[in-house]
Order: C-alpha cells, then structure tokens, then sequence
C-alpha cells in the first residue's frame, strides 16, 4: 500500500509548542502506544506507527516543506522517503509533486493506487482498516476519486460535505461540496450526507494527468524547479470538488481535528505532561509544560496552561482558537528545533548574547559550518564526542570547553551516549541565517564517528 | 527621628517571585515615586524612599535576618544600618535585638524615643505624618508605648484590635487584644477600637528594660552570642498585650496587608509587569514575569499569573491565598537571588550541570572562594572586569573564557560598565553549601579595582 502522508504548515495555533519550524503534527503529546515509560509521541510518530501496525509493508512518503525536513528525520530515522516541497503552494501542488515523487522516484507505477492522508487528525485504529479498505477500492479503479465519509455528529460549518447522488447512467456515486452554510449543513445531513475527512485515495496515473492539465507538466524535477511558481489551489477545490466519479467509504470511529488547544487537550489522556501542579480546586485545566520550572494552578477552572522556551500560554480552552490573532504580534527568533542530529534550546537571550542548550542524539553530527558575525562558546556538560575545528579534530568530554572565533569553521560528532553542549554565542547581530555550511575536510569524511 | 524598619521572613505566599533567599519584600513591583523611565522599586526601597521623603534626617536601622543582607545592601547601598539577625527568633527577640543595636552600637541615648515600622505595608505619604506624631508622643513619654490604630473598615478576625479604656485615675488610655472572632470583632467596632498596624513608638529604655526582664540582658553583643536560644515570642504578645499605658495615633489613609497575591495586585498600578500580552476578553488579570519569554493570557478572568526563575504561578485571586500550602511540596534550590555585588539566575538545570547567569554591579566584586565539588566555566558576554583565579589576575572582556576546576580559589571583579558572565557549574553534587571562602591574596586586597 502506497501512503503520502501531508505534513501540514502553521505553527500559531498551538503556541507556545508550535513555532515557525515545529508545526502541531511534532508535538510529543500523545502517551506511546503500549509504553509504560511515559514517553510521549507526536501526531506524525503516532500516525506513522499506527499505519505500520495495519499494514506493515506499507510505502510510506512524506509530503513536507522544507523547513520541516530536519524535523521529520529526528522523529521518524534518516530514511524515511520525504517529497521536499521548497516553498508552500497548498495542497494541489504539494499532492501533485508527491505523486510525481513516487513515479519518477520511486518508480511506482501510474496504475497503482495511493492513499493521501493528512497527519494532524487525532484517530483510533480502525481508521486504518478505512484506509486500506479506500486504498482496495481505489486500485480497483471503479471511480476515480475514493474519499473517506465521517458520520456528521453536528450540522459543522467548518467542513466539507459528500453527498450521495445518482450517475448519468442510473448508478449512484458522490459528490462533493465545500463547507456550506449551517442550514446548508442541516439539509445535507438529512439528505444522508458525510464530512470528507480529507483523506483521498486514487490511481497515480489520475493525479499525474490533472497536473500535466493544471500545472503543465507531471514531472517530477520539472514540478521541483517550478515549484515556487505554481498555482496556489487546494486540491478539494481543484479536483474534488469537479470530480464526478467518487466512491466513499465510511469511517465512524473516533477522529478528531486536533488544530487547536481545546481539541488538542480532548484528546490528550492525561492533564499534565511536564513539571506542574494542580490544586485540588482546579477543573478542566491541562498543563503542558516543557521548561524546567514547575508550573502551579490554583482555583483554575477551563484552562489550558503551556510553557515552553518561546513563550507561557494562560488560555480559557474555549477561546484558544483566537490566540493565532495576538501569537501573530510576537516577533522573535525562533526558540527551539529539532534538527536531523538532534535539538536546541535557547536558554538565555541578551542584547548581544545568546545561551543555547544543544543536544545531539548519540553518533550524530552537523553540518560543517561557520559563523561570521558571532564568536561562539562550546563548554560539554554530558557524553561525549569529537569536534572538529578549522580542520583539527579534537575528543570532547564534560568540560570540554571550545571558544570559536567568527569565521571558524566547526562541527561536532556525539559519542555513543550523545552529547551536550552549552553554547555562548557573542556578536551585534546574532542570527540564524548567519550560517555557511562548507565540506567536511577529507580527512574526517570517511570517519564520521569521530573518536569513539 | 529614629526607626526601625523590621523585615519580616517567609518568602512562599508570593511564589514565584519570592524564595527562601528573596522575602517579599524585596520584589520590585511598585512604580518609582515621580520615575518616567518604567523603573520598579520594591517594598523596601518604597518605605525607605517615603520616610527618606517625610524626614530626610531620619536615622533607619533595618532588622533583617543573615540571608537578606545581601538583598538589603543591593537595593540599599552599602551604607545602610543592619541589626542583623543570626536566626529567626519572632518580633520580640528582633525588636530586643534591634534596640540593643541603637543603644550600642549606634549610641542612641536610652532617653531617645524610636519608631518600629514593619516593611510589607503598602501606604500612602500622610502615614509618614503619623509615624512622626508617633514619634513626638513617644519622646514625650507621657504613655510607655505608641501604637498607630487604623480606622476598621469590616469586622476582621486577621488583625489585633486597640479599644479604648479607662485608666485607673479615670483618664483615657488604650489597650491592645489579639486577634478576635468576627463576633467579638463586631463588639469592639461598636466601641470605637481601631486594627493594630503593627507599628510601635518608645523611648529605647522602656523596651531595654523589657529585655533585661525577659530574655536576661539587654546588652547588643550578648543578645547576638545567645540569640539561638532566645524566646521565640511576638512583641505584640510579650509587650503589647500586657501594657496598660499606651496612647494611640490614628491613620486613615491607604493601608494595605501585601501578603497574598491577592491584595499584592490590588496596589499595583499596572496589570503587567515584564513581558506581557492580554487578549481583549481577560477581565482582572495582573501579570508578573521575570522570565525573558511572553506570556499570553487569553480570555482569563481573576488571575494571576506570575513567571520567574523559580517557576509558573496560575492562580485564581481568591484562591491565592492558599498558595504556600502547594509551594511547600516544592522542594529545588533557589533559582534566582540578589547578592551585594549583583544578581544570578539560574537558566538550566540538568542531572549534573547547571547554567547560571550572573550580573556583577559596576565595580563590585565576589567574595573569593573555592567549589570543591563542581568545575566551572564562566564565558564572558556583557561589560568588563578582572578575574582572580589561583592568585593569579587576568583581564575579562566580552568573549573571555575561564575554565576553573574544583578546588580552585576564584573571584571577579567588575570594571565599570559592570560584569555579565554565563557561569556553567558541572559536577555530580553541585549545590549552593559547596563553596568555601577564602582571604584574598594581598597582592590584590589594596587594588580591589581590578585592570580597569
């Protein structure tokens, strides 16, 4: 089974958790599956396990812009297949570039079916019993188009509708409409109408052939390069929305749409993940806290409380979904990542310094890189490693301290049990995109594992 | 005029912004006097500047216990006189001790009236008027003790009463009971009794000859030798309650309790303090944050929200109250305090590592001192200064990395733009009681400016 999981943008809505680079779906807030180790798990480990678990062989390829690449690889291994979108151009775009990524890429054939699924739904597993049922029905080619249908519990303005119709030739099929009016809504749901849950499945040759119509080409590399200039259109309103021949199949389990903090903390099995307490007079409150202070609630009724290095939330649940509105206000570099080889946390920010904590993952390293308007501070304070500086290679251990002038050029490789560093970075104009990348020197190329 | 200004103890009720070190009042909350420049001042610093103001010529003493004379001297100067106090032993061994002081040490005659003035009221300028009056009727001597009564505004069961009485000649006097039931209270309002502001005016030998009396001696030197095993007892309840002379002046200005969050935002002149955003539907909500972070509340209502080193505080107004009963199950070493040379912050904390931010005043310096548990690295990122590591002096510019292992003697000294240095402690135990104190080498001991 082919799946394109879509790995979504925004990360405002869930601040202070989500910022420019971590979006909602990497978010680890969700219990692990069987684990009785507290350790938690994002929207897209949870999807990406639950879809293992249906259906072990499944091919799975991730649409995601590229901000969010480094992001996908910490949580999901380096080998994970991603299709790299360079910018955003809404879901059309990033659907046809996903396609043509398995085809050209992948080499999967345009007979074959795919399933295209978004990851920031909460679901349970018999979703994925829908999703292989959708996947079945699309490789069968009766329709074109196979959507998902949710039983409507609530005349919603917020979604689309698939409403039964008849074919010219007497049949039945679906049809689909964008989100209506509540009354609208009311009349569907009479008529035996369904959400679309936004999960489509089709045969590639179908998608590869509406992107050489709409976008002039299904290639993959020729798709890449223009990316930045194609149309900007959501696939619903594109092809859905025109298509005549859908199928549905219907999925009546648990699904929640977890875009905001009052249907995030629904859906979250516990009331505190982090450091927090409640007083015994606290209802309906959730804390999520990824600093290292606790956090102490007394007499707090509704309330969504969250701490992490951007920023504290203090939000009634209800009307968490207007916090994008003043988060919009807050401009300032981001405060924490995942990278490929691990994370940072900016611990400190003054006028002309920052205080970082990073943490790379056991045998990882970064890019080979300078900085060339801020001197840089290394002090290790847990594993081990090797750094490598202006092409001298040197063993890191706690107490390591490295100073680095700007224009060094510098990297670290972790030992076996990681590493940890505490960076003091000192200029006038501390930046991100004050960043070269450069080859590793030949000599340490082949031996990436440093020392250890 | 002489006064003495007592400093009271525990530091839970204002959590965050109040620790074991920082009582509360040291916080800096309160906008400065006429200042357009955003500056804050604490409650201290507000009584000092007030009586400053009603009486230049006033002679302060302060009564605070060993751990805040650091703090005093940071937001005092260096200057200001300190009856300190080895151990916490309640107001009457205080006030004892503090007489002494006068007496002693500062020479004030036994004849000379003084005024006791606790430190965590919020008042209006006209209180100082009665704080002189007090004085005036003190040095008169016509009763042993003033008490400065406050007109009741409901029937509270938290403060003493003063009712009046009859002497036994038939005059006016007045006599003091603590804290009553509401019923009781009610009785003594119809009488005319006022609330116990927990000021006192006498002349220095009234409250000598209650010492020699009551705790064996009335001597400074001796008081401070024995005062461990001194008895741990109120002035209200060893003095106040037992005198049948005491005459009282009424104040009926501004007067307020800052010992819940409660009536502490209640005098705040503004609902932010740091870093802050309301959304439009927040109804009475007051933010405190020390953290170099946002924070945005959200339709929230009756809160407040309070962030520092320490921790994170949500807390219904009501409620908060009961705060300290949550704060106590907080057991972490203090994250932030005041010293006489500057301030730290602790910024991480990890299993074996801790970052701290220290900030060194213009020409201020540390005591020198050895770690024998725990390595350090201080990296340089603000001012100018000198260290001296091992006997050895070196010059400390922005950038400046001393890499010291445990065992080795160490200080700083600020130039004079002042210090800041990112100081990372790493070792299996580190804690605040490993540090030893040393003489500094004379080499130094005379040029205590450093380089600069």
């Amino acid at each position: 089974m082919n799946i394109i999981l879509l790995s979504g943008g925004s990360g405002k809505r869930l601040w202070p958790l989500s910022n420019d680079i971590r979006s909602k779906q990497f978010i680890k807030l969700f219990k692990r599956g069987e684990s009785t180790l507290g350790e938690y798990e994002s929207m897209l480990q949870r999807i990406f396990r639950q879809i293992k678990a249906a259906e072990p062989d499944a091919s799975v390829t991730i649409a995601a812009s590229k901000s969010q690449v480094s992001a996908i690889h910490n949580q999901l291994g380096e080998h994970v297949d991603i299709s790299v979108e360079p910018c955003r151009r809404d879901t059309f775009a990033a659907i046809a570039l996903a396609t043509a990524y398995l085809h050209n890429v992948k080499g999967v054939q345009a007979e074959e079916a795919v399933v295209v699924c978004p990851v920031d739904f909460y679901v349970e597993e018999g979703y994925f019993d829908c999703v292989k049922a959708m996947y079945k029905e699309a490789a069968q080619g009766e329709k074109k188009l196979v959507l998902m249908g949710i039983e409507p519990t609530y005349p919603s303005e917020k979604y689309g509708y698939i409403k039964p119709a008849r074919t010219d030739d007497g049949g039945y099929c679906y049809a689909f409409t964008e989100k209506p009016t509540k009354e609208e809504a009311n009349k569907y749901i009479s008529a035996g109408a369904f959400w679309n849950s936004g999960i489509f499945a089709y045969k590639l040759g179908y998608v590869l052939e509406k992107s050489r119509k709409l976008l002039g080409t299904s290639d993959h590399a020729l798709l890449l390069s223009n990316y930045s200039f194609l149309k900007k259109i959501s696939f619903d309103y594109a092809i859905v929305e025109q298509e005549t021949s859908i199928a549905m199949i219907r999925y009546s389990g648990a699904w929640k749409d977890l875009g905001t903090w009052n249907t995030l903390t629904e859906a979250m099995e516990e009331e505190i993940v982090g450091e927090a307490i409640l007083s015994d007079s606290c209802e309906n409150v959730h804390v999520v806290n990824e600093l290292g202070i606790p956090v102490l609630a007394v007499g707090c009724k509704n309330l969504v409380i969250s701490a992490s290095a951007e920023g504290i939330l203090v939000s009634d649940k209800e009307q968490s979904s207007y916090i994008k509105l003043y988060v919009d206000s807050i401009t300032q570099p981001v405060k924490f990542a995942e990278k490929s080889w691990g994370s940072y946390r900016v611990l400190d920010v003054q006028e002309e310094s920052m205080v970082i904590l990073v943490t790379l993952n056991p045998g990882s390293k970064m890019n080979y890189h300078a900085h060339y308007s801020r001197d840089e501070v290394w002090t290790a304070v847990k594993g081990n490693g090797t750094a490598i500086v202006d092409g001298l290679a040197q063993m890191v251990r706690i107490g390591t301290v490295i100073a680095m002038q700007a224009g060094c050029k510098h990297t670290v490789i972790a030992g076996e049990q990681g590493l940890q560093l505490i960076e003091v970075q000192m200029g006038k104009s501390i930046s991100v995109s004050d960043k070269k990348k450069y080859e590793m020197p030949k000599i340490y190329a082949n031996n990436q594992k440093g020392f250890n």
